[in-house]
């Protein structure tokens, strides 16, 4: 199955039969998600895998008892940093430096240009965590598709309640999307027939030909 | 090439040789995006495909003169809708109506819920359209690396200066990422040969086995 067979092959799957994502499987998809880049390679963010049902039961009234958190068989959640500081500035430097075998003064042009955001808000901060965070989901929804496993990317949830559960503040941590894993019911899942709503390819590509401005084009001949 | 190996293939591609991204796998990667998936399906963004090179080198200096700008194949400018209005939900909603054949008011519940974002301040939702234009940013990296088309997603350029180029504020849009395409330049691209750094899995995973807390975990046997 290729990536655009895969992408149309997947869908928000809202009910699921509760069957076991295998071990190699769920591997591919944290692996991907490990993998996954970001701004600077700075990765500021988690991401909590959860198999336990118990714990599954205690976040569904957290996510308006949405049935997939309990149906799924794992729940990623993804995490970003609530703040950026300068000691997870210097520890990722140090990271780099041995990694790649080099010296800290090195990459001092690397240091200064992420200490720079140390400018903004912590506010702004996580928004650009989140960022990065959303880049690794993508990545995540893509080697689910492709390992045909069915997953539903969640914003739907209190934030705060969920941070609580998980103990997410204790670890500089905020959470930003809850992505279940498991496989689709099709009988009891009114979305598993729906043709799938996108916006005119027209209007979500803006195809420019020439210097001058923008020219209309049919982006499926482009 | 399944989705592991792509992603260990591909990295933040600084030099490129200018060869031509082939039509059909500039396809499969718009496809992608296209296909991507975004809360309540809204896709609050837009891409600008360039592939100009006047225009190009109009942004390289926005760009901070990075050389993948101009040896690129193409550039997606990845743009987040700078506010959301009550306009753009009621041409959603009648859009989701009409692709499914269902009435608007069967979709009542959904325009609620979207609307309830208009509490937000504008900057609130920016910041949220963009974490949805990330998710796509993530898809359309998957795709360009199984493809074995080289990109580099960047941040380091000036967005207000590339909105004016590109005339984004007409459009409602703010530039938020741009996605260059091509193939590496091995010889001219120090980056080619690094190793690739990612943080360690274990703080990256946070694997959570039983219900009373969190167990450390190797999460490459998990």
């Amino acid at each position: 199955m290729n990536i655009i067979e895969a992408l149309n092959w997947r869908y928000a799957t809202k009910r699921m039969n509760s069957n076991t994502v295998p071990k190699d499987k769920l591997q591919i998809i944290l692996d991907a998600i490990y993998l996954a880049p970001s701004s600077y390679g700075l990765q500021p963010y988690s991401i909590v895998v959860i198999e336990n049902l118990e714990l599954m039961k205690k976040i569904q009234p957290i996510a308006y008892m949405q049935p997939q958190i309990i149906e799924a068989s794992v729940l990623l959640v993804f995490a970003a940093w609530n703040c950026l500081t300068q000691q997870k500035i210097d520890d990722y430097i140090a990271h780099v430096a041995q990694v790649r075998n080099v010296s800290e003064d090195s990459l001092k042009h690397l240091k200064d240009e992420i200490s720079n955001l140390l400018k903004n808000t912590d506010e702004e901060n996580f928004c650009w965590h989140a960022k990065q965070s959303s880049i690794a989901l993508g990545v995540a929804l893509c080697a689910a598709a492709l390992e045909q496993v069915d997953s539903s990317p969640m914003e739907g949830f209190k934030s705060a309640d969920l941070d609580e559960v998980l103990h997410l503040k204790d670890r500089g941590l905020r959470s930003v999307a809850i992505m279940a894993l498991g496989y689709r019911d099709m009988e009891k899942d009114p979305l598993a027939k729906l043709t799938k709503v996108r916006r005119a390819k027209e209007e979500l590509f803006i195809s420019i030909q020439s210097e001058i401005g923008f020219t209309a084009s049919n982006i499926n001949n482009i």
